[in-house]
């Protein structure tokens, strides 16, 4: 049963697991006693950052462990930020952060500071001149990601921190999905990571925090780690969290893995667009992780299509709105201006066989094709013949009342009010073909995906958006037929 | 090898030892998906929850997983206090509270609220009365442990509960020393613990906020647990946690091991001031923590004491401020006004040999003589004859100068400026010899412990504290001969 969602959380490495085993019996006293128990797991505890420190490309007098990389982010974004109050309250980030860095830069704006976001081009990447242009005297701190989680893109960190050197101003890179494959290059000033994504068990952060950084610890005051992580040290897993990661960094084999899952994500990239039509894959093709790819189907029902492929037995995750609780798609597709729907994450755990993935390959199609049609559209052909009347169950379709949109008088509206992705964009790729090429199909939708795939269908489809006006609930799409 | 500090940290429980191991394999996939690893997590976290839940007494949707008990803690009384703001901003908590309560307070104090702390009596208790004339109408929270984690005593936190309720102000319980023995009784709000105090892993602590208390959670705000605790779920060791609090609670023998522990504390209890002159049992007697006997060896350095226990195969933990890093004794035992220099705190994990604590027996007198000896304090006889010079090294004796305190013109001084605890009491006890009855003797010193221990070490010896002075540097102590 192949389980691709690594990038959400890796299955525990053997090695991680044999070292977790040692130390339960050698680490759980408290490292800050004095008797046998307690030196046994201070010595435990010293080696284990002492490998972390080596494997993050730090000292270990700069690295403390968190009790997961969100704390370490949440950690490393406050003290950061409390420790150049002096100089500025305001923060710059990627408009593709982790969601840990969004809640902090949240947290930061409650609290009257000012927070900055950076766009990002199609493919999800900042560009450095970007940050140049940003980086305005009251900057307090920048965050960036060493590469994103959602599509796999890398951001030119070591280039960023540099202009941020220059500047004076902190970097905080958020590596938790880079630093199972290598350090992170460059000057970068803080540093966050989360083991169970490279393999270590849960409840274990690292924070690295560089000599010269003014740091100031928020939260209740805590003795252990430092001051920068409150609460008894969690010994057993710190050591199996570095036992992993040292394993994975310099354990044979490690430059061959990394090869063979990108050759096996080339695969993916190239072949899905010729077994699947209407597919999107997303991110930079090239300047990304090795072993994540991510893709959209159009017309498709996010959350079927991850019960249809878990069912099929595979295990992926997806951005698409349809899937979450959130009812707003995933912020790195947004920001990225692609399409959210079907959205599909393939990351691959190490170790990966190569026929899961010719089978995933294999069955793919099949889902998808099964997916679209139990939602009325056909296969090869979903944009309906004109004249041909919406099929149900469909949203209402019917010519524009004059004075509605008195600037596109000879369009068509769908009304697809209430309705959730994929139906939206199903109904327009149903209308357009009802309207002459020059006439528009008017999408009234309060489903916030299609804010997104509206847009992104015309891209795809070759048909020109015209923009979105305000309606009496939610909004108004106007597309003009091209083709 | 015993190690008698359970109530720092107890060796993991076989139990959760095999729950971890288990779960290893079947918990380690996010439980926010929906795929069949995600939803495997999700069962076994839901099934950690109920146990937890049972073994608190609350309902499930009731409590979450932190990451430490400290962690809890901080985030109990920082969202209790922010869900009550309009209310009042009082925190009220005892003296003999845990750091992580008295953090949270400073964070609490220093972002503008204001902190009232309850004394308490010589055994360490809280009076229900103090707690009712305290409870103010802007009092936004009470915080109580349910036993001292120094020295073992109950607090009255069913009684203090009603109170809380019936005044409408919430309380929080810490209850990371006591919840291995049984749930906290009575109507409290919220209730905090740790697992591995309990011999659950490290890396998993518990906070229950029950249904109609107000709370805000702080910080950042993250979708896991209820959003009360950011991060990644550690659902390996919250199994662990939860297998072990259950099996505990009811496995075979749970009542029968606490009385059996509680008969050897007793027995500690009684038979130490037989074997060792000079010691002071602290704590209340009768009701405390089953496992847990605390006493204080007078001329006698903490830390020394430690070692040589450590050497002799005994694992303990010390209140004295010799044997830390702040230079303050115990706030526990300054609270309480007992004696701090040698302090020991034994705490038997569950199984201990009964045999483990007759040699501690038997090894204690012999260990505390040597550590008196090096210190150059006879056995027997501590108080050197009247007229005897003191020993080097040693503080500097000297009639007092006239002048100095002219209300005592018949005493004399010893000068223990620089001096660490268990010196200056050493050089009082030697010294008071020297002076008549009726006399006095003065102790400059600027040890901390001072204050705590000539005044503990006058009860003892039923000499007469008659006050502190200030003094050019540091205090200047007296006291009167009484025998």
């Amino acid at each position: 049963m192949p389980y691709f969602d690594a990038a959400s959380a890796a299955p525990l490495h053997p090695v991680a697991r044999e070292a977790l085993l040692a130390s339960l019996d050698e680490g759980w006293a408290d490292p800050a006693r004095l008797y046998r128990e307690g030196r046994r797991g201070r010595l435990l505890l010293d080696a284990a950052r002492e490998a972390a420190a080596e494997a993050v490309g730090c000292r270990p007098d700069e690295l403390v462990f968190t009790p997961s990389g969100t704390q370490a982010v949440h950690t490393g974004v406050a003290g950061a930020l409390a420790g150049r109050r002096r100089t500025g309250r305001r923060l710059l980030h990627s408009a593709v952060e982790h969601s840990s860095v969004l809640h902090a830069a949240e947290a930061h704006a409650a609290a009257g500071g000012t927070v900055a976001e950076l766009a990002v081009d199609r493919t999800g990447r900042v560009a450095a001149g970007d940050v140049a242009a940003a980086l305005t005297p009251d900057t307090a701190l920048v965050a960036l990601q060493s590469a994103n989680h959602e599509v796999g893109t890398e951001q030119p960190v070591e280039e960023v921190a540099e202009l941020c050197q220059e500047a004076g101003v902190p970097l905080l890179v958020d590596a938790a999905q880079s630093l199972a494959w290598g350090p992170v290059p460059g000057a970068w000033s803080l540093l966050a990571a989360s083991a169970h994504k490279w393999g270590g068990p849960p409840g274990v952060g690292v924070l690295a925090v560089r000599k010269g950084t003014r740091f100031a610890p928020q939260g209740p005051r805590d003795e252990r780690e430092s001051g920068r992580s409150a609460g008894f040290e969690n010994i057993p897993a710190v050591v199996a969290a570095a036992a992993a990661l040292r394993a994975l960094r310099s354990g044979p084999g490690t430059d061959t893995e990394a090869a063979r899952l990108r050759e096996l994500v080339d695969r993916i990239r190239t072949r899905l667009p010729e077994l699947v039509p209407d597919v999107e894959v997303v991110g930079d093709p090239v300047r990304r992780l090795p072993h994540l790819v991510t893709f959209s189907c159009l017309y498709v029902d996010g959350e079927t299509l991850l019960h249809e492929l878990d069912r099929a037995g595979f295990s992926v995750s997806s951005g698409s709105s349809c899937t979450s609780s959130t009812l707003t798609p995933s912020h790195v597709l947004r920001a990225m201006g692609v399409l959210s729907e079907g959205n599909v994450r393939v990351s691959l755990p190490y170790g990966t066989a190569e026929a899961d993935v010719e089978r995933f390959l294999e069955v793919l199609p099949g889902v998808v094709r099964s997916v679209r049609e139990r939602l009325g559209v056909a296969a090869e052909a979903p944009v309906a013949a004109p004249g041909s009347a919406p099929r149900e169950p469909s949203a209402a379709v019917a010519e524009e009342p004059a004075g509605a949109a008195a600037e596109e008088p000879e369009g068509v509206v769908v009304d697809a009010l209430g309705r959730r992705c994929p139906i939206p964009v199903i109904e327009l790729a149903k209308t357009i073909g009802q309207v002459p090429v020059g006439g528009t199909v008017t999408v009234l939708s309060d489903d916030e995906a299609a804010r997104q795939d509206i847009p992104a269908w015309c891209g795809m489809r070759d048909q020109e958006y015209v923009g979105e006006r305000a309606a009496e609930r939610g909004a108004a799409y106007v597309v003009r037929r091209r083709v």
